[in-house]
C-alpha cells in the first residue's frame, strides 16, 4: 500500500512537485473509484468508523499536541473548541460514517431515457465528478465527513486542513487509510496534504489537470482568497444574509414563532435570519410583540424609522445593517410598503442564500417563491432550516451559493455529474 | 425604450464603465425575465423571425460591409464563408427562432417533491441562471441562435461577437431589439457589445457581480485565453479528440459502416472520430476493408506497427497523433490487446468528449459505457451523433467539456439551474 502522503515538506522537495504528485495519484485513484462497488465503499466507511473507535486514545493524544500548541499561540477559545476531538465529537464522526455508509449510492443511476426516431436510446448516467479538493480550517471532523461523502460518491479526495490541526488530521488520515485498505480500495482515494506550507492551497487551486472542483469550507477570508487565485472551479459558500418577510396576510402567531426561531435557533449558522422585513399593514400588530420576545432573549434590534416608531428600543439601522451577516444576536428590521418593496430589498441587499415569506395568501406566497432569486426560498418556515439533513439529503458537504451545478445544501448528488449514454445498433448520421 | 448599447467606444468613454454598465443593465433585465411568461418569450422570438425576414435586404447590406473588409484584409475563405449571411443561412436562423419559440419553457418546472417528517414539503424549481455572456468569433448566426436560447430559458444575455462581423452583429442586434419590444420585454434582455476593443472580452470575463456564466464559442485560442483570464465561470468546449473502439465481438459490417460514418460524416465537427482503436483479434478481418473505404474517400491513415502490418499505406503514428484533434481527413489507428488497453488509451489521450464501442458483447458494452469518463459514451453508434438536436434537445448552445453543471450537448435545461423551494405551515427547527 502506498502512503497517502508521499513526501514531507521537511525533505525540502519542491512544493510544486509534491502537490502535483498528489494530483496525479488522485486522478489514478479516481479511475478505479468510478467502478468501485457500493459494497466496497460502504465497507471502507464502516471500517473507518471501527478504527476511529479503536484508535480513540491515539487520536486524542495527537489532538492534544495540536491543542497544546493552539493554547500556547493564544488561539481564540471558539477555535480551540472546534479543534478539540472530544469523546462527543468522535461519536458524531462515527455516527456520520455509518450513516453515509448506509445511504444509497448515487453512482451509476440512470435518468429516464428516450428513444429517438432512428431507434437509438438516449439517457444520462450519474457518475462521480472525479477529483475533489477540500480546503478547510481548524475543524478536524471535516477530514472524516468530507472524505466519507466524497468516497461514497466515487470521487478521489485531496484534503487540506488548517495547520493548527496538523497532528489531528495526520492521525485521522491514517484511520482513513486503514479503512480503505480493509476494503481493498486505492490508498490514493483519499490523500491528506502533508505540508503545512500555506502556498499549497494556491497550488491546489490551480491544478486544473488533476483537480475537478475545490470545495472551500471556512470563513469569508479563505473563500475570497481562493476566488481570486483559483483556476479550478469552486463549489463555494459565501454569505448567508437571510431574510424573513412578514406579509400583510400573515398569521400573527405563526409569524411570531417562525421569526423568533429563524433568529434564535442558533445565531452562528448561515441560515440565521439577519434582516426582518414587515408589511406596513401588519407592522403595528406584530412588531411590538416580536420585539418583546427578542429583547428578552438578548437580541439587539436595529430598525428603519417606521420600525423605531413601533419599537422604541431599536437603534437606527443604516445601509451597513442591511448588508451585514451578523452571525450573532442582532436583527435589522425594516417596514416595507408591499411585497415588491420586500423583494427589491432582498434583491439589493441579500446574498441569495435563504429567504422566507410568512403569509396565508396564496398569490403572495407563489410570487415570492417564484421571483426571489435565492438558493432556497421558503413559505411559512424559518430560514434556519437551511441544512442538508433537514432537506432529507442525509448529510451535506456544505451549502453552495454558486448558481451553476449545485445551489443550496449539497449532498451526495451534488458531488456527482451526469454523462450522456447512447445505445444504438449501427445507426448512421446523415 | 433604452438602446441596447449605451455608448460607442468612439466616444472614448472608459471601457470599464461601458462594460460594467452592460452588466448592471443585464442584471436588472434578468430580474424581469425570471417572471416573463412563456407566451411573451415565444412572441418575441416569433417577432424576431418576422423582422429577420422583413429586413433581409438591410441585413445583407450591412453584412456586405463586413465581407468587403474581410476580403480586403485577406481573411481565409473558410472564415469568409462563416461570416456570410446568405439567403440560406438567414432561412436557417428564422427556422431556428421558430423552433425555439415552440419548445417547452423550462423555467418554473418543479422536480418531484418530498414531504419531511415534520410535514414541510421540499422540492426544486428550475430557474434561469441569470446573466449569460456569449463570446464568439466571426459567425453572425450565433448572435441570433444564442440570444434565442438564452431568452427562452429566461436569461439576460450579453453578446460579444468577432470584430469582423461588427456591422452584421449590430444589424442583428437591432432585429433582436425590435422583437423584444414587440413582446414588451426589457431591451436589456439581450445586449450586443458595441465596442470592438479586444479588452472588452477580458473585462466581461471578470465581471463576477453581473455575469453568472460565460459561454465561449470559438477556437482553442479563444478558450485558452479566457480560461486564464476569467473569474466568471465558463461553460466551455475544449477539444473533441473522439475515439471509436472496435471490440473483438463487433459485427464486421456495423463496425465498418459506423467507423466510416464517424470519420467522414463531416471532418470538421467536434464529434468526428480522430483515433480508431481495434481489438487484435478482429483487426485482420476489419482493417483492410476499412482502409480501402477510407483511402478511397481520401482519408490519410496513420497507424501503430500492428496497424501498418495490415494496412501498408498507413504512415507511422506517433504520440502526437494520439493527442491530435485533426478536424480533417486524417485518422490515427491503433491495434490494442483488449478492452482495458483501449480504455487506458482513451483515458490517457482522449479529451473526454465522445467515445463509442462497437460490440455485440453485453459485458464489454456495459463496462465501456460505465468506465469511460467522457461527456458522451456510445454503444454501436458513430461519434458524429454528438449534437443537441440528435439527442432530442431541440437545439444546443454548444457542447460542454466541463465536468460541473452541464456536460455534453447543452440545450435549454443546461441554461437553467435549480433552486430549493420549501413550503410549510409554521414548522420550527429544534
Amino acid at each position: 500500500m502506498n502512503a497517502p502522503i508521499t513526501k514531507s515538506s521537511t525533505q525540502k522537495t519542491n512544493l510544486v512537485d509534491e502537490i502535483t504528485t498528489l494530483g496525479i495519484q488522485a486522478r489514478q485513484a479516481a479511475r478505479t473509484l468510478v467502478t468501485a462497488s457500493s459494497q466496497a465503499k460502504a465497507k471502507a466507511l464502516r471500517a473507518m468508523a471501527r478504527h476511529l473507535e479503536q484508535d480513540k486514545a491515539i487520536l486524542q493524544a495527537e489532538n492534544a499536541k495540536d491543542l497544546d500548541a493552539a493554547r500556547k499561540s493564544g488561539l481564540a477559545p471558539a477555535m480551540i473548541d472546534r479543534l478539540t476531538l472530544s469523546d462527543k465529537s468522535l461519536k458524531t464522526m462515527i455516527a456520520g460514517l455509518l450513516q453515509i455508509a448506509g445511504m444509497p449510492d448515487p453512482v451509476g443511476s440512470m435518468t429516464a431515457s428516450t428513444t429517438r426516431p432512428n431507434g437509438m436510446r438516449v439517457g444520462q448516467m450519474r457518475v462521480p465528478i472525479g477529483v475533489i479538493g477540500i480546503i478547510y480550517e481548524s475543524r478536524p471532523n471535516v477530514t472524516i465527513d468530507a472524505a466519507a461523502l466524497c468516497l461514497k460518491s466515487g470521487n478521489a479526495t485531496i484534503l487540506r486542513g488548517g495547520s493548527e490541526a496538523f497532528h489531528s488530521n495526520h492521525a485521522l488520515g491514517a484511520i482513513i487509510q486503514a479503512g480503505l485498505a480493509d476494503a481493498d480500495l486505492p490508498a490514493h482515494a483519499v490523500q491528506v496534504v502533508g505540508t503545512t506550507d500555506r502556498n499549497a492551497v494556491g497550488l491546489l487551486a490551480t491544478l486544473t489537470d488533476y483537480i475537478d472542483v475545490i470545495i472551500p469550507r471556512g470563513g469569508k477570508g479563505l473563500i475570497e482568497r481562493l476566488s481570486s487565485e483559483a483556476r479550478v472551479p469552486l463549489l463555494k459558500h459565501l454569505e448567508g444574509n437571510c431574510h424573513v418577510y412578514i406579509d400583510a396576510a400573515a398569521d400573527i402567531d405563526k409569524a411570531h414563532n417562525v421569526t423568533v426561531n429563524a433568529k434564535t435557533y442558533r445565531y452562528g449558522i448561515c441560515g440565521a435570519m439577519e434582516t426582518l422585513l414587515v408589511h406596513q399593514d401588519i407592522a403595528a400588530r406584530i412588531l411590538p410583540r416580536l420585539a418583546k420576545t427578542l429583547l428578552d432573549k438578548g437580541v439587539e434590534l436595529r430598525g428603519c424609522a417606521r420600525t423605531r416608531a413601533l419599537i422604541p428600543q431599536a437603534l437606527a439601522a443604516t445601509d451597513e445593517d442591511w448588508a451585514t451577516e451578523y452571525l450573532g444576536p442582532i436583527l435589522a428590521i425594516r417596514v416595507v410598503d408591499n411585497i415588491d418593496e420586500a423583494m427589491d430589498h432582498i434583491a439589493r441587499w441579500g446574498s441569495g442564500h435563504t429567504e422566507s415569506i410568512i403569509t396565508e395568501n396564496l398569490s403572495a406566497a407563489t410570487r415570492f417563491q417564484r421571483e426571489v432569486d435565492s438558493s432556497s426560498v421558503y413559505i411559512n418556515l424559518p430560514t434556519c432550516f437551511a441544512d442538508g439533513f433537514e432537506y432529507g439529503l442525509g448529510a451535506e458537504i456544505g451549502i453552495s451559493t454558486n448558481r451553476l451545478h449545485a445551489r443550496g445544501p449539497v449532498g451526495l448528488e451534488g458531488l456527482t455529474t451526469l454523462k450522456w449514454v447512447l445505445t444504438g445498433d449501427g445507426q448512421l448520421r446523415g
